[in-house]
């Protein structure tokens, strides 16, 4: 880019674009490129092109679950450079979690080439309600011993300032507005069906955080079920799956063989044999039964989701997460529940970035954080 | 106030205040009084006294529910000079409940002695889904018959323009915040449990109306029960109690003569015959068996209370409505479930504005409009 094209894309003055180029070439975002080859010498300021740097600088985004955490570093235009996904075992403390996390920084930046010192702000979603002013945990079930946490302080020690905290659900909305199925859209829902249900919020284009940082968390909603996150739904496919083997029935068109992990598990009918990722599959490929064990099972989401279209009328509603991946199984059922259920029924769509929505949205809004100091940096060059 | 009051409130420069003086003695909202009694004379231009005229112009409220209609005119001050209350007959057509509201609209316009070119402004609550940009009634349980109808259209046959429309409960938590018990929080839901339950919602100090100005209706909110507005609430209060009535056991401290309207009522065991709101004053003198059958009719909306506290994590939820009367045998039931299932939870209170707080609510609404205009009109003096 010329920056005579800077200041037809602005309307700046070509005094004040150059010293803004002059400006973002010291602060490193810019790079003056040599004058075109065999271009024409003029008179006055050579006309100088510029390039964004991408690379002047990355940010980090994390997203921290109930069963594993998910690192990803990415460029100054938003472009991943490299993920890393760890599972934290069963019996592992609060401590020793924060410790897996930090291991998880170490091998995403060792994956992508990069130094702590090129990261420009982090930003670490997780599960639960958070105060985003403090970065303190006010519950989490990813942090079950570690009430009043203060993750920024945590993972200051690890990574440079700034780190950014928020519940996970919010950076997920904020992922589908930036590039999901939310982009053009000011009142939408997105619905985070992980370990519990969640949801990130946006009312006329602003994120709803409530009073106390935790809008959208709903351990009790719907008819106070608590499964009904994906774990819950997965253990419910099972536990009626494993029934209907049991039961030894032979549905019409249902192959239950496709259902479990080994004919051993098929033979003994016992939950923990059935593979519930393995029954979505069935149901998105037709089997009829399959397909209605998934439907049973998404009615307490189901109720959780009408409750929320109800109280917030949102244009609409995005299925996060990973439960995502299952297409049509997953939102048929919950479009025909809205119908229902609902006068005035939101859109639902199955979110496209799936189970990496959440460190996405920790991406972008890491990017915005550094974007708004650039800013500030530029207009108060002291 | 002297101008020179004006100038010291407000930073303006003398020239400025005199100006926007002149103005306001121009529209009619402020006088100017006769120099002090005794005031000795000052070089210059002579110290004005003005004084706030409140009855330079009125604006009317009207609150339409499924069985009646409540109409109020206020003063500029927003002080309530009359207020009028028609119940529709239950066989009444959506027309006919239109000419009802304009008939009180003469009532209380007759009540205040004003005029109908008096009112600056007009305000219409009704209860279901509103469009407030159109003044189009989206679903109404009060026009069932009346689907589309527009009431800004309809009422500006009645009164001078502006007719603002809003969804009542809307206008429920505006009156909360201006002269209720939420002055000062700016994330707030007031649920008004009438004919059905409806919530006006604020966050960070904004109403959400929503994408189609839905927003908050709640027909089949928390178990999706249908009864837990005041009527439900009510019926199940008195299907509870005659069930005690009829069963004929005689409750340590129960008082059930009291809880009917009639000797002949207590003898039949009829639903009919017990008076809901005889009940709740029963339970709140002390009565503990009223108490019980009241807070097991509150469970619905108490379902579906806690299932907005988790979503939208606000810092207070007003109780709104006739049933705010009942005071603590309403709320402490309430408080406890919220205490019970909602992590942070929010404060509750019980709306000192009860059965006046959305009419109350159309006059701030018109008042505001009416302001806004003013200052249009005082920046473009055309």
């Amino acid at each position: 880019m010329r920056v005579s094209d800077l200041v037809a894309a602005t309307g700046l003055s070509r005094p004040t674009a150059d010293a803004v180029a002059d400006d973002l070439i010291r602060l490193g975002w810019v790079t003056a490129l040599d004058d075109e080859p065999g271009g024409a010498p003029k008179r006055g300021r050579p006309a100088r092109r510029l390039a964004f740097r991408a690379d002047a600088g990355y940010v980090l985004g994390m997203d921290i679950g109930e069963h594993k955490v998910r690192v990803a570093v990415a460029d100054l235009r938003g472009t991943v450079a490299a993920e890393d996904v760890r599972v934290f075992e069963a019996a592992l403390g609060g401590r020793e979690r924060l410790a897996v996390c930090r291991r998880a920084i170490g091998g995403v930046l060792k994956a992508a080439g990069l130094r702590r010192t090129q990261l420009l702000a982090t930003c670490v979603g997780c599960t639960g309600g958070m105060d985003a002013d403090t970065g303190r945990v006010l519950f989490s079930g990813a942090f079950p011993d570690l009430s009043g946490v203060n993750l920024r302080t945590e993972f200051e020690r690890s990574v440079p300032r700034p780190v950014l905290v928020e519940n996970d659900c919010n950076l997920a909305v904020i992922a589908e507005r930036w590039r999901g199925v939310a982009r053009e859209v000011d009142d939408v829902i997105c619905v985070l069906a992980t370990e519990r249900m969640g949801a990130g919020i946006v009312v006329a284009g602003q994120l709803v955080r409530g009073h106390a940082g935790a809008a959208g968390e709903m351990p009790f909603l719907g008819a106070y079920e608590t499964h009904h996150g994906a774990e819950g739904i997965a253990e419910l496919v099972r536990t009626r799956a494993a029934a209907v083997l049991t039961n030894g029935r032979a549905p019409r068109g249902a192959d239950v063989r496709a259902w479990v992990a080994t004919p051993q598990a098929l033979a003994a009918g016992d939950p923990q044999g059935v593979d519930a990722e393995a029954v979505f599959r069935a149901a998105q490929a037709g089997d009829p039964l399959a397909a209605e064990i998934v439907e049973e099972a998404l009615q307490g989401a189901g109720r959780a989701i009408v409750t929320m279209a109800l109280v917030l009328n949102p244009e609409l509603v995005v299925i996060g997460g990973g439960v995502a991946n299952a297409g049509a199984v997953v939102t048929e059922p919950l479009r025909r529940l809205l119908e229902q259920m609902v006068r005035l029924p939101p859109r639902l769509e199955a979110s496209p970035l799936a189970e990496h929505g959440v460190v996405y949205g920790a991406i972008r809004h890491a990017l915005d954080d550094v974007e708004r100091r650039a800013l500030d940096r530029l207009h108060d060059p002291a």
